[in-house]
């Protein structure tokens, strides 16, 4: 196995992540270089992470021809631009998602991710890369559940971040919550399914943050959906669980019914004291899917030194996002859209 | 507290119910005579239940006048002239939901109840009376979860009934899976909010039962709802949970999340055998609500008993109908319907 | 079915609950008189539950010839003579446990007992009538668990509890934790397993409450005995359970393991809140064993209208006071105690 | 960081469990050489681990002077002598329990480790680095629980590794259940209260597996132990799990109650079947404590690397063993022994 040179964009939350994991977790991986223009974020790099190569510019970053990869933990604005620049370089791509805003953009990004087919490009739909959801999968595969009938997908942040969010809000564009938050479960119910979404239908509340309303935003949005099998498929965004970060995969088939994270627990331990008996939650996305970021970027690493293509292509990419968009303009206009 | 002595009518499996009910549970009441048109009932009736008085025709067993009160389980086309026929009759009434098939009827229905305020008329919406359903309502009168800003309400009965409900569709009309079904969430989520539906909007599938499409009928029926508070309900009904019978609530507000039957545990026995850890499963509605039905019996004969109004009126049956009648309206005609 | 007269003796906490359920649920029995020498309570047996023969002498009351029944709910010390005095008037009897606080004592009553067959003798071992033990009962009885190897049983009082022990404990004797408490789990363990007790080794400490020690009593007992079938059983006994009434029950088998009361949950609310996943518990045997209380009077009552023996024996009553009494001389002698 | 050049010795089951985590999930460190007498083992280490240095001789690996460390997996007879061998040699040590097999033996191995302080020695109790066994440990130095006043531990293995066992039984000694099982039971309980044994009171049965009487092993063994600060512990060990691998842990305190691993939940994962409702669960051990098992390995290179003494030290390797020992001196002369 050789080591893989990485270069990484982005060293927000979700960048922080991913370095540390490459640093810490990620066994035949290097990061050998990051790009930021947040000051704090490369001193962070180069103490905590011992990363040497620290710039200010991705374009400078990739013209070092020693690196293998890079990992796009940038804003999503960036995405598609800097999956392109990578993939002209001859770099393997690990980028988060959305691949891009707007569909003409994504289209394009798709393009150039076919014309290069021996590169490595994964997209960070970590669930995927969950243990929980591995087994269901599995079991469904298995034809544990028979047809799929039903699902039901909740993604609820928790509330500890709203107010961040609120304040984020008033100034930048999330791009709605359904491309914000659902991207995720639109992916896992095309993974689960292997079907299209044909129809989509979306209400949304700000009962629990009146703010969002002034800037567009949705605290609540949620979407019963038609699948071109004929599923049934609801989806719940929120951004305020009092419990922690809620995220639940429910799958119905003629066979039986799968939950996966019917409660977010975070580990095996359970209280009983004067609140009753009481699982403890995660509290957060590092929290929940904390093997699944590790798990996801060891796949990217394997399949480079095995010259295997990613599980998570670019079209999973657009396809999600055209989904997404859909259903933001479905509450817009208030009516049933098609896909 | 007086004896009350109970006519009912209708002798089928939730007949049964409330007969037995009578006879072993209910305090101050006393079966004191029963209609029904199946023979084998009636004997059922007279020897295991230890009735005297045993009709064939409902008009006949309520011109006795030694009769206080009605338990009207009959078939749902009956419920509207046996209700009007027992009021004029100067008797309270307990009627199985719905109170009638269509809207014109049971407005009449409506109106003569309101003619008879004396009279206690009370609904078989019987999961307020479930121990778990008035926990969750006390706590959420209490604040406990702040605004409400969601439900989710799942009604799914077990795939031990799938064939008999396909042989049962085949000659008769249920109605359509939402006004069979989706009645007691329609219900439960007007209780909890204290809000009116606004508009709904339904899909079904029937991948697990595709006979029932070819009688017009759903095994898998959803819906996603508005409230007029705001308030975006989620409904799902269907026949084939492999499980047992899994009614589920879910109301999310801005305080908290609350859940009754997450999974419909029988009781407090946890098995740990060769499939994992096992949680035994309530097999069908009468073990689910054992106590619930009791419970709502004697609230009839103590309303009755202490001259009060029962708290599930006549209009709690018209709003839930009008609001599953829009939902099956929705799902033949794909289009959102406005109430 | 006639129509039980029940006199009671007994109006404390559990005497309540037992006058309370004879009057509004269980259905062939009558509260026709009862005995207490505290004022307020023959004024609540009055007042709220409508008793006209109020006495203040249990040996008047059972003069009266009306009486068929009496339930016992005295203090633990009357109860031997209170069953003797009842079995001469020819009454059937319902008694709280232990049928005596001596060996000597009780071998007595049992002969009494035995010398009046034609009468229903029932001790209040009432999880037997809990529908989760039965359950497990049954299961166990089909073979499901194979053999039993190992048995577990937790009874914990609720901590709201501990303060009034404290000073209930200052002035008068309990028995000792393995009597007070422990003789239910010792009760279910004989009938689990139909196997007696061969020996016990018990263990206990006042951490939680070191003014118990001064009035040698216990706020924590454990025991590990072995049966004469060779399984071994774990008995725990406390009064310092923050989440409320802790009775808990695991049997292992040689195909598989039940748990009864893993936690003692209340009903089937499921919390998200800021603690995390949250189960409410029973906070009091009322709660816990509120079905059951009742049940176990309908079982005495259908007992004597069948003029069947009842399944909970005096000879029950004897065993496991034998046995709690070892248990107790095990911790007092620091050595193990063979029965 | 520098990277620590292990050599391992013993490729069994938990051999290959380090042997895979060095390889794939240390960061820090190499598996430099392994030891084997076992031809398959060897070939294993070298096709699939890519191990170049392989020896059948143990001597002769730690003479390789490029070793920084040795992790020890062999049979449990070897452990002291391998110990003391790669001390001498200058080198770090992680080491499977117990440090040996008698306690003059383990005397003598922890007064070697004394004289080298300056290495790192690290016993494998891995329970320690399980986030769930972590979260407890600082939610009771929290004081969350108050003080300890009981604990519970279970250690069952699966039923599918039964005959495995009986099979070695009849021809190895295990040393008994206690000293083969226990002892990481022991460990949590001097890990958790910070107190030592003072009795032990043992019982043990073989009603799930007759054939073990006969080699004088136990397929399930029981201990009542009272520690020096006065808490209650009950240690549990078995062979006969049907649902898997279960380990759990509970901890009373006077303010709260812990339990770790009420049920070994495999992951998130809630089936809803025909069986009711399901949690899967861990099958074994390398299952369970996957993570906890590359903590360890994580910790004792960190600890080398950072020149810090391991938390699992020789004399928490004594202390366990002792009170092992104890526990089946207990059993065998059917009385309780003192510490």
């Amino acid at each position: 196995m050789s080591q893989i040179k990485i270069g990484q964009v982005g060293l927000g939350r979700l960048g922080k992540v991913h370095a540390g994991n490459i640093v810490n977790h990620v066994k035949n991986a290097e990061l050998y270089a990051v790009t930021s223009v947040v000051e704090e974020e490369l001193v962070y790099a180069k103490e905590s992470l011992g990363v040497e190569k620290c710039y200010t510019s991705y374009s400078e970053m990739i013209e070092d021809t020693d690196l293998d990869a890079v990992v796009i933990a940038s804003p999503s604005g960036f995405h598609s631009v800097q999956i392109t620049q990578a993939l002209e370089k001859g770099l393997h791509v690990f980028s988060e998602k959305p691949i891009g805003l707007d569909l003409e953009d994504i289209q394009q990004v798709v393009e150039n991710i076919n014309d290069n087919q021996d590169k490595v490009l994964q997209l960070g739909f970590m669930r995927r890369f969950d243990e929980s959801y591995q087994f269901a999968k599995e079991s469904i595969q298995n034809g544990d559940l028979g047809k799929i009938t039903t699902m039901r997908c909740y993604g609820i942040d928790p509330s500890t971040g709203l107010n961040s969010f609120i304040n984020f809000a008033k100034s930048s564009a999330s791009g709605g919550i359904f491309l914000d938050m659902s991207i995720h479960d639109i992916d896992l119910i095309r993974w689960f399914t292997g079907s299209e979404f044909k129809t989509v239908y979306s209400l949304g509340n700000n009962i629990a943050a009146p703010e969002l309303s002034e800037c567009d935003e949705l605290e609540t949005g949620a979407c019963l959906a038609e699948l071109e099998d004929g599923t049934i498929a609801y989806l719940l965004a929120g951004r305020n669980a009092q419990h922690g970060y809620h995220v639940e995969t429910e799958i119905i088939g003629t066979e039986g019914m799968i939950r996966i994270g019917n409660a977010p627990e975070k580990n095996l331990v359970t209280l009983y004291d004067k609140n009753g008996v009481v699982r403890p939650t995660s509290s957060h996305f590092p929290e929940r899917f904390k093997a699944a970021f590790i798990n996801e970027l060891n796949a990217f690493v394997n399949a480079i030194n095995e010259k295997e293509a990613s599980t998570v292509t670019g079209v999973d990419g657009l396809k999600s996002t055209e989904v997404a968009i859909a259903m933001q303009k479905s509450f817009e206009q208030k009516k049933i859209i098609k896909l």
